[in-house]
């Protein structure tokens, strides 16, 4: 506990030191009057004339080119939950500096201070509060939005936008999931579509999971949520989980998390620290691969995980093999849409991006499902995927 | 014509150049997955936890330390009018270059587009969507918000919320203009409160400027609109026209503003390109000063004010000399004030900055009544001046 808290105190003073981790910087040189009067008064009236005829333009001519705002409300932050936009910054912030190290996107951290309560206001005032701001960014990546309200806010973003958005939470981790299966079905010798798996966690991650893994072929699918197994006889399920239960469990298989693992291949966990024992893998099939995405501790310890007989183990950690992270895929993403104009981020895009990241490693591993977030060939291969 | 055309072409091609005129830079290293792990995930948990049980210590971890959102719903933006968003975000880019080029501020331009048309739910829009997105950012500064709309959201914006709020059409222009004035009245040998002023043109600048040449004592303004003088007996004003009524105008002069400049020593001019006469000007007291601010084109050109007897000229073109121009003021404001964690922008700091740059210029000419937009002592003059 002593040594945590020393750790704790070595990250505050460096934060404290750089202040902030991401500035502004010009791109023209502003050391003469000339300069001025092309790049601020009298020229940008010639600009802004320009736009005002042509707004289309504004990614020709303006930070819209290049730009994606990083947003978030606060309400789902890591696995720290509802702590507000304040405890959101750094995270967010955090994401513009990836955004910029890894794909040279300008990215800016804006946190939400959203008053209202009741759920509908608050998802109105934040799709309304993100429409008024949008004309003067490239893309739209929101983050840390809880279940269910992020998936409302994002479509209603999609369909009203002409530019991309897309929720990082449900999407990016989707995508790298997908990924990472691919490789462990290959590591583990199962066909992929055959492959039975059980997802723990219906918030926005195991949500979007759950949907890509359909879109990729796989039909036996069991999510599961703290109450247990969704299926459509339960009468506690709010819209999205009443339409997961239509999508997913084709055996019909009622129960908890147990239940839903007899037999199964896979478990992703977007769910809980410590939610799984090593009595619920030994009843998996042969091989079982292990998602344990909770972070920062994870359902399963990986020690643990392989004592119980599974054969490919993947965290959201760093400090283990196969990190299961989003920052392998929003930069790709965003690269490839503000360089083609792409307005959608869809299905198909997913795929082709979980795919692209998965082939990037040629000869896959029990430990090394993935590539690594310091390998530079993984931003342009997603750019690439994107159509 | 076509060397107008011509000329406009250039400018197009060099804002194509650039794309945009700002970007972000990252402000840490990205190299190692220590990198990762300290700035990102699980680093950033830590300092997320902090920064929601300590949200004022935003200013000192994060972004917040040094950011400036320059934001405008597009409804006044230059000499140009309500051209919406896009048109505005050629120059709220500008101004996010100028704080950076100036003095190290890392602004970003966002452009609003605000759909309702009812003037009071437009300023409710606005004001909420201004207070949703704060958090994150050190200051915020308007921009070409119309009158009298831009007076109610800045009042209610100040009152909301813990950093500065300035909207720059207003306070920045009577912060240069006052300066000006000061110098101006050396040059004439004028004594500066005995001026008799005439302010033509009642929006943002207009009441900014009134109320702070008040501030700086002097007593005998008459403000004119489109319609004429400015008086109580006027049965057209708004609420802020009334309130401008009640402090200007004590000799009770009615009339147009032919009127109001028998024996004036000042016009200022912040309304429509060639609203001033040689006629007007003959009218006034001995050694008249004019500042015709309108901006590309303004109120009277400087050959034919001279000509007609003013004895100091200033505009808001560069290529003139005098040059009254807003980026003399908002980077030291804002400098200042994030320095000292100065959270409202009193009368009393906008009176000392305008002294704080007058005192720049130790022997005032018809020709220097100003600093130069290149002088480099000026960031650091105002942003001392800022309690």
């Amino acid at each position: 506990m002593a040594e945590s808290k020393k750790h704790e105190k070595q990250i505050l003073a460096a934060f404290k030191k750089t202040g902030a981790r991401i500035e502004t910087k010009s791109r023209v040189k502003m050391k003469t009057k000339a300069d001025f009067a092309l790049y601020y008064t009298p020229g940008v009236g010639t600009m802004s004339t320009y736009l005002a005829e042509h707004p289309e333009e504004a990614r020709t001519y303006s930070v819209k080119r290049n730009s994606v705002a990083v947003i978030s409300d606060g309400t789902a932050v890591l696995g720290l939950g509802n702590i507000g936009p304040y405890g959101a910054l750094p995270v967010m912030e955090g994401k513009a500096l990836i955004f910029k190290e890894k794909a040279d996107i300008d990215a800016w951290p804006i946190v939400l201070n959203i008053t209202a309560i009741d759920p509908q206001e608050r998802i109105n005032e934040i799709v309304n509060t993100i429409m008024a701001i949008a004309p003067a960014w490239g893309g739209i990546n929101l983050e840390d939005f809880s279940a269910p309200n992020c998936f409302e806010i994002e479509q209603r973003l999609i369909e009203a936008l002409d530019i991309p958005v897309m929720h990082d939470d449900q999407h990016g981790t989707a995508i790298v999931t997908l990924a990472g299966l691919i490789n462990a079905a290959k590591v583990t010798k199962k066909n992929f579509k055959k492959l039975k798996v059980v997802i723990s966690g219906a918030g926005a991650a195991g949500v979007a999971i759950t949907k890509l893994l359909r879109a990729a072929g796989i039909d036996d699918i069991i999510a599961v949520d703290r109450v247990g197994i969704i299926e459509p006889s339960r009468t506690d399920l709010n819209p999205v989980k009443q339409q997961l239960a239509e999508i997913t469990n084709p055996r019909m298989v009622s129960g908890d998390l147990m239940n839903a693992l007899i037999y199964a291949d896979v478990f992703v966990g977007v769910s809980s620290a410590g939610l799984l024992s090593e009595d619920h893998i030994k009843v998996m099939a042969k091989d079982p691969i292990i998602f344990a995405l909770a972070n920062p501790i994870p359902e399963i310890m990986p020690g643990i995980a392989r004592k119980a007989g599974a054969a490919v183990i993947a965290t959201g950690r760093s400090d283990f093999p196969n990190q299961v992270n989003n920052a392998l895929v929003f930069p790709g993403i965003f690269r490839g849409a503000l360089d083609k104009g792409i307005r959608r981020i869809t299905d198909d895009t997913k795929l082709r991006a979980a795919k692209a990241l998965a082939a990037l490693i040629s000869n896959p591993t029990a430990e090394k499902i993935l590539p690594d977030i310091l390998d530079k060939r993984v931003v342009s291969a997603i750019a690439k995927s994107v159509r």
